[in-house]
């Protein structure tokens, strides 16, 4: 029933490949099916201003799309001059999650950035950023306590996400373009490895939708992310 | 408990006021405690280029704050040059939760623009923006239906949207400022009359949550909810 | 002859109601008949680089036009990403209007920032900002003088502006928008309550104007301030 | 007693020199004192949108200031990405006033373009901006005229612009900087060469003003304006 | 006596690889040495409009660096807001660079744009994107050709570029960071594979040059295309 | 065979008229023929953050052409919000050019700022630039020293720039606009008062070149450069 005639419950092919660029302090190549997501964390000494002094560190995000990363060329965002509304929610939301997923104490007065730069789009983009950007993040930090610089690790859990949505009338896991393209309810979930919530946000497209069929994507969601969390730890160690 | 010593289900006074300005085809001051949203749905026949020639009308939404809307001032957005990053993210979800409620091919191939203007901000502006919001597409679409312009109605169900929270521990409905700046959960969840569900957003700030906190957010969710669309119908009488 | 039926030196219905927003300094609703600004000051300790560690303080003006505030939906200046040249104008003449009424040796070395948003424009709106930016202006200093902070009154007389114009051939006072838009001349003319000016801008619009003619106008705007200063008295009192 | 040690009612020297550069329709270099004015006049046969197919004709102005026009460097409003609010007033101006001058139905469908570049300040540019703009204006009019593109003679009446001012308690004729920045009042009149007004701005910078004053700076100016219309008449014979 | 230890007329290795992306009709990710650039090309029908009507087609670049492709983070120039200087001269010389070596007439009207995204930047990036570049074209003409979309091929001569310097005194060819960033002249030359010259930018950074240096670097140069063109059109086959 | 006349090896009459504006340390206008472009030089303390503290200066260039410095007027880049493509290029091609010819160390950490501004075009505007800026580098440089601010001359060999070009088949010196438009290759050559290179660029524009067409472009260009550094010369004396 689905385009890729995958199970309703069927994650697509998941690749996490580290050690990508040789300047970043992490990163990552993260493939889930056709989607690929270039990840990079850069530690930086400055902090934002409004935690200055604080002791506490500080997790940003930035995403974009290679202007051919998807079926039809996009315009590029350094030439029209502005993020749009899509790409400015998206990295907030990258941002936020792996936040959620750092003791910030721990981590001390130091920021970290993960860019997320899509090389080739299949839907699901930003949860696969968010996937990708933990690792990247989990290498940098590595990075840290190696050197010394950190004492106590800040990343107690990792945080994945994945999206499920209501295609065909039925809830699926892991929408690729083409389902995300037709569903009536899409939805992201970020959890950590350990299954608690850190996000979610669910939207009707064309069909509103239930507490019945919001929990039936909570546990897609579950499955999926355990599978993710599962890939992360293969490729961090 | 709570700072404003409500209970954890209750909602602050609500008022909704129409016929705020005399332009707009449709418009009302929204009061939900000490947040007062100004709401205008302003009528235009030309449509974005992608539904062009599709006979289905069209719904968006902007979003902006009074510089002294809040506790001390913020920058003008129209002096800075740009909307921020929670502006854009806002004015994006307004637009497609007032879009869910409406049957796009009875409106006709026309736009709607619904503009909230944050007067006076105390928490929950961008929940007292898609409610008021609605009240105003709601005045504006009576206006065509009187004129003969639409003939059957594309406002099947009113749609309306509240904040919940974990505060102290304890799920709360209805944050003001000093209950969702403490928060350590945060969701808006946006529902219709009815209570089907269109859009659900919830976000650890500080503390994870489990499925069980949710279930108990959803619950307090539809009370508020059923509040919010009673006051959605006195006010269009 | 007026479209309003009004006499030719006869000004709109005026009300000014302070105390509009809980959060601001000072602030209040200006409505010459169908025209309505909101007028907030907010107080800074910062001051302009130019003048920092000179004891002076500084008045300015922000203006802004809600994008249903007029009879068909202007564009936001916040999402063109400018503010247009009108508003730039309008809103610099506000400042220097305000300032010119201030001894900004008296008011000491921080910064009050008048913000106009134009709720409903019928006409005059600039002259309605300036008149209700004064009120805001004189509650935000009534609060540091109740608080010690300032020692002698910053504000020796009231600032308010009208507007005049030749209208079918006759000059009128306090032009309204049916009157505006054909008017061939119009003026603005910004005066203390004792009646001194501190500016006057009259320009051409389809008729060349003569000295006589500006005589006359300035006549009819001494009335016109003059009834502005007395809503403004009973407004702070 | 001024700094120049000019008459209270004596203006700078005035020069006009035409022909200026080999592309545009109509130019001069205009000198008042060491002010220096570029002023080209370039035609158009697209009109704005608002008056497409009414048969009326436009004039419109831009004016910048080169970097090093002024005593220390000035920022490239290019490089800054925006004019500035001054810049943005001022072109403005010449426009309304330039076009105060014109018989836009003789003018017929065409826009006119008047660039204004100041060489060298001085003080008192917007002014000379308005007097060498009418002289390109006239020039290139007089073109239109030879080519037979235009049939009765759309400028009727010169436009020219002078600067008065209170300079030490004293009304005094074309302000250059050092008086300028030391001015109590600032006057911008614009008027015909047979004295009709056209637009006039008095602007307290410190010192209120009476209405006595303005008369005696609406004599001064009307002496000025005669002069500079009389150096306009020699310029395009 | 390189820091890499290379001899002075040596390349970095050289590897193309294709396909890169499934979405474009061309891609590569070209890597000389540790300089990794990602090409795409994009075919679209739409042509500027200085050309449509013309039968000619249009060939033009755009160039991006991912903010952590340096060994310290730069910014995003999405984020910015504007594309830096470096950026916008670099894709004008990689559209100038490419449409040299097209046929716009066998091309007809049609336009292809051509990516140069920077994944790992180690100097020379502008001639691996040009080198990169022509791949991408090479594999998205070839496309059009057996489509039957393009009768004759208007790509008669491959082109490549590499870069020279003048290093601790010697012409070096195909400079990497390091030499890069010492060098007292830096040149880049692009030819077509026969070796016809289409551009030379030779620069003095800090030491200025004499013919005869000039002339050995474009010895330099004409074997290093030779080497490049060899590798694109093993890439191609 | 030139539309001009001038043999192939002639330079266009060169003129340079120094003390243009009185505020800047340094001016000239250059004349080259037809084009006409007024250099100024400014002197700044402050210089940019990443030479703060090394003792050394730094020179930098701006480029603008008036609006109506072209046959038809281009829009003014302040208006549009950006500086073009071709701008930024020519702008950074000025300023690293006189930077070649400026010992920074004797200049001491200062900043001078050439502006280059285009009254009038017609072709090899950036060339005329760099020798007209060189002029007024050199003027404001003689202030330091006659001031007693620099001990030993920063500027030890002029500086001058032309363009050569192939047109009609055939290598020409100091191509003006309609052979510019017209001329299969292009190039600038930048070089010293003593004949050493600086800079070279040379573009294929319809027409790839050889080895043999470059050194004949040498030869010409190096012919050019001896008249304008004889020029620049006199002017300075």
């Amino acid at each position: 029933m689905r385009p890729s005639g995958r199970d309703l419950s069927e994650m697509r092919p998941i690749s996490i490949e580290t050690g990508i660029t040789k300047h970043a302090e992490g990163s990552c190549m993260i493939r889930i099916g056709d989607t690929h997501v270039l990840c990079t964390a850069s530690i930086e000494t400055r902090v934002p201003p409004f935690i200055k002094g604080s002791g506490l560190g500080w997790v940003t995000a930035e995403y974009g799309m290679l202007p051919r990363s998807t079926s039809s060329r996009m315009r590029r965002e350094a030439a029209t001059g502005r993020q749009g509304g899509r790409t400015v929610e998206i990295q907030r939301l990258i941002g936020r999650a792996l936040r959620a997923g750092v003791d910030r104490s721990a981590l001390g007065e130091r920021q970290i950035t993960i860019d997320c730069d899509v090389i080739q789009a299949d839907g699901g983009t930003r949860c696969a950023a968010i996937t990708g950007g933990w690792v990247a993040l989990r290498l940098a930090v590595n990075r840290l306590m190696a050197a010394g610089e950190i004492l106590s690790d800040p990343l107690l859990d990792p945080v994945a996400a994945v999206s499920c949505g209501i295609y065909a009338g039925q809830p699926v896991l892991d929408l690729d373009y083409p389902e995300d393209s037709e569903a009536g309810v899409d939805g992201n979930f970020i959890m950590t490895g350990s299954g608690r919530l850190i996000e979610v946000q669910m939207s009707a497209e064309g069909t509103l939708f239930s507490r019945d069929q919001m929990d039936q994507m909570l546990d897609l969601a579950t499955k999926g992310v355990g599978e993710l969390a599962a890939a992360q730890q293969a490729a961090v160690q």
